[in-house]
């Protein structure tokens, strides 16, 4: 196998810790929604309550948040219209869509040996009932 | 922009709950560390208690359950030996190797942007203190 010395490297050192973060929230489940719906929207944009609809299951308070923080990255923009009652829309930026490469690789790589994790979770399942799942 | 119209079909599928949870776990800091040091380690194999000193900050308990997790997905296996005190080996299984792939291309595109994404949360922070990250 060989090494690689480039990865990781923040993600290890002490003193990043908003890489780190920003690691852990990539592959939050909410965040890869958001950025995935918003790609299947024409030009990539997409108003607050449609954005809501197409994600079962997520809360107001949930997409508000998600949204925030991907402004807050770069990844998307957030545009108020001033009408009644005011209009917000959100589109990727290009940095946005850009993210979508490395995060679509991953998921693919995720389906593609979905069986795999199955079947190994249903084996450790049948032979350590008691250490099923840690939270 | 491209549509990609195979990736993220199961993660927008209502009833693939496991495949979304696998999603939100796989971005965990804790698994992609535990799973680059291991990767690092000599033959991609390490004791407990040389995992946790290589981790800086993780606990003995987030450390415990994020290996049974990535034992439970078929990405490590875990042996135990008999001796006195016992000793408790972890290894990157085929499956673990091939999944630094798509992880690293991640950790990559992150590390090359990062500049630009931390760019992007100063001027947000300036453009709106109130609206800073939300948790």
């Amino acid at each position: 196998m060989a090494r690689r010395p480039h990865a990781f490297t923040a993600l290890t050192a002490h003193h990043d810790c908003e890489f780190r973060e920003l690691l852990g929230r990539v592959g939050d489940k909410w965040s890869l929604l958001v950025i995935a719906m918003l790609e299947r929207m024409p030009r990539q944009r997409s108003r607050f309550s449609v954005l809501r609809r197409s994600i079962p299951g997520i809360s107001q308070r949930m997409l508000t948040a998600t949204l925030r923080n991907l402004e807050r990255d770069g990844l998307l923009t957030r545009e108020v219209f001033a009408e009644v009652p005011p209009r917000v829309e959100y589109e990727l930026t290009a940095l946005g869509k850009a993210f979508m490469t490395p995060v679509c690789a991953l998921v693919d790589w995720l389906q593609a040996n979905w069986s795999a994790i199955k079947t190994a979770r249903d084996s450790f399942d049948r032979r350590a009932p008691s250490r099923r799942k840690a939270s």
